[in-house]
């Protein structure tokens, strides 16, 4: 299995000690819409665990190359779910050493395509 | 070169013929956040030769496996730069069948894990 999906089931399954397991002792985690970042294993389980609500993740894409890796999660919380697209740096050991994730929000189209673009209903 | 590389650069240069020849005759493009759907080369060619702006786009992350690939990409347009998340499909030949793609905006943090992050001055 690649480091970036036992990453996401070892949380999906909320057994810290392994997803620690997964990090480098200095991961830095980047969320760039909010500008937040969190740095070191214990606050990156610190963070997860305390995360709220029920929710529950599906990883849907999960591409790894010798630079990296990238994933395409379906992230599920009080009835409503949506996408987090997240790329990982991994370390010389194979860990991941980081990761920049964003999650994208719906926005009306740009006016002006329309000729060229289907709007699918949801 | 990677394909979704290729798919970039290809793009970044106008060299229509070129970014064409990298997809298949029946490419699905799909952005979920706006629900918006371009099918088949000639729409797709034609929906980024009239994509408005002086635009320009430089590949961040660049990962391929056997099942597809993901990028990030910097899009610069009016003097402001975003992020693109694109995540491909391949066909059999190695061109692209289709992709996902995300462009994330900003939000501000959820109040309750200020004691686990840092803020990130822009």
């Amino acid at each position: 299995m690649s480091i970036a999906r036992t990453f996401w089931e070892t949380l999906e399954a909320r057994d810290w000690e392994a997803f620690g397991a997964v990090v480098i002792d200095d991961v830095v985690a980047w969320w760039p819409q909010s500008r937040e970042r969190v740095r070191g294993r214990e606050a990156l389980v610190r963070f997860m665990a305390e995360f709220p609500g029920d929710w529950h993740l599906r990883v849907e894409r999960d591409h790894v190359d010798s630079t990296g890796a990238a994933t395409l999660i379906a992230f599920t919380s009080g009835g409503e779910t949506v996408s987090g697209a997240t790329f990982f740096e991994l370390a010389s050991d194979g860990r991941i050493s980081g990761f920049t994730e964003f999650w994208p929000e719906p926005y009306e189209p740009p006016a002006g395509r329309e000729h060229l673009v289907d709007r699918v209903p949801a």
